[in-house]
């Protein structure tokens, strides 16, 4: 089960706001509803996006070919795709990758077949990438803690933020494979629900044994010692580490150096932004304030109450014991850049 | 208007979990309803739970004056009220002091009008108590925090909690009626939603600017320099200054500290549990998992899925820089003691 494939002239997805209630795959065969797929989270997920915004670009080179129009629109598309969602820094990273390769073509059927061939590319490396940094996660969790681990999670770093398999997920599903793996605890992930949607739904699947809480519980879930690490994914990590993640990581974090447990970012190479120097400089997505104050649409809050929606936090470098990629392991808190 | 009022010879309630959409009153006859509408969260809050125990207490008088039942009754259903809800100090404080006063009495009918007598008195106080706060609360405000304030509470620690007026939420308010509020951000308070059903509702109605954001978002919202001061409620305060609070209140107190802003506790000399020494052996209530994975009776996770659900978490007192009380100031990050 792949979250995105590519399906000979359309992009075929599962809707992520109908799981774990329903499992459904839309096609996708145009540029603007591929943007507003990404806008809604009908796909979300750093990696995700960056081969979500490949294959936009390749939905914008055969809506050109079909239409008859001019070349440069291609571009014009892609720069709308890649403002779709500002904080993830693999949407832009997957959407460049194509205007790089198929801005040395002229023709646009030639556009058209390099487009698609590296957006598969990207596609079929990422699951790649997402095993190497499984196994190497999963041999650092070991190194660091022995005999059986708990594991805290937030939001969705498993297979539906990924084409398949995950990054922090995917290293609780090596752990799980060697037998290591005692329970995971699961942030509910406020307020769109990733974590008890999406990652319940994941690790159900996998009849891995998790216990979701509702995110406030997550750092006394630390404080009480039943995790032993924290494992989370990343939608942008700057140049000296400080990582964007899903709003509701930096408390984790925080908790887990007061507890003296290693906090762990698990993330492909193309979610670093090393033009970005420090957190400071991220960007972080505001999200429609309906998100906080109603629930399916009925109000919870008074008429007159608005809300804050930031999607993303900043967690520090100095609180993140090791960052893994599908290279390297950096350890931002001794001071490694990335 | 008051969250709890005896009238002659019932108790009437605000129905708290219809707030804000539906502000209705219930009457309470019997004290198997009072236990009922203590564990559903109808009345909530320490302070209110105390005035609650205190009427419980009178309700069971009275059914034992109308049943003729042996005046023994009392005590036992004295101790189910007292166990209706584990963490809130508060409560068993309350029916304790009906039942002291009325362990001298030999007659019901004399029983009775001493348990409503002395359960008006902490009703009384209560109001009396939440005024003192509130403006000791204010200065101490005024002497860390130059020119206008703004504050980040969790769940609700106003009107609502108490009879009226509030203790975190006071000294909000007096703040407010001083000019020196800028705003107030309120997280949301899963799963039951306190801070943006109740909360927001509470400064709706008194047009006190103010912003909700999910429970994660508190850090951040601290971290990013967006609010001068954290002022909480609690639940029971050890000896050495460790506070029970609604869950959710440890991380925003992880982030004070690192953010190097006051976070304070304001609550009644009733919430500290001297008995209890320190947060480690303070018991906490573990509640409905449905309340996580549920949403208005609707399954929002995997069928086969967990949640854990405590309803509270302990702050430790190295992270608090004062408890503001009716009667003193303790600073227990400064080692004082309760």
């Amino acid at each position: 089960m792949r979250t995105i494939e590519w399906c000979e002239d359309h992009v075929r997805l599962i809707d992520q706001t109908l799981l774990p209630g329903e499992l459904r795959y839309v096609e996708i065969r145009d540029v603007n509803t591929m943007i507003d797929a990404i806008r809604r989270l009908v796909i979300r997920g750093a990696p995700a996006l960056g081969v979500a915004g490949a294959f936009g670009v390749v939905l914008a080179t055969h809506q050109v070919r079909q239409s008859g129009a001019d070349i440069a629109q291609i571009n014009l598309d892609a720069l709308h795709l890649a403002e779709a969602r500002p904080t993830a820094v693999n949407l832009r990273w997957g959407v460049q990758r194509v205007l790089n390769v198929i801005g040395k073509c002229n023709e646009i059927k030639e556009i058209c077949a390099m487009a698609e061939q590296e957006a598969i590319a990207i596609l079929e490396a990422d699951v790649e990438s997402n095993e190497q940094m499984s196994l190497r996660g999963a041999d650092f969790v070991a190194s660091l803690v022995k005999g059986q681990v708990s594991v805290q999670t937030h939001c969705n770093a498993g297979g539906l933020a990924c084409v398949e398999w995950g990054t922090a997920l995917g290293v609780v599903r090596a752990i799980h494979e060697r037998g290591m793996l005692r329970k995971v605890f699961v942030d509910e992930t406020r307020p769109l629900l990733q974590g008890s949607r999406l990652t319940a739904f994941e690790l159900s699947q996998l009849h891995i044994n998790h216990t979701v809480v509702v995110d406030s519980a997550g750092p006394s879930v630390i404080a009480a010692g039943l995790v032993d690490v924290v494992l989370v994914g990343a939608d942008r990590i700057a140049a000296n580490g400080d990582t964007a993640n899903k709003i509701g990581t930096y408390p984790l974090a925080l908790a887990a150096s007061r507890a003296g447990i290693p906090f762990i970012v698990v993330a492909p190479e193309s979610t670093v932004d090393r033009a970005t120097i420090s957190g400071m400089e991220i960007r972080i997505e505001l999200r429609d304030e309906k998100e906080v104050l109603n629930w399916n649409g009925n109000r919870v809050a008074p008429e007159n109450s608005s809300a804050y929606n930031p999607a993303f936090d900043i967690t520090p470098h100095d609180l993140i014991t090791a960052i893994i990629t599908d290279h390297r392991i950096i350890r931002p808190q001794s001071g490694e850049k990335m």
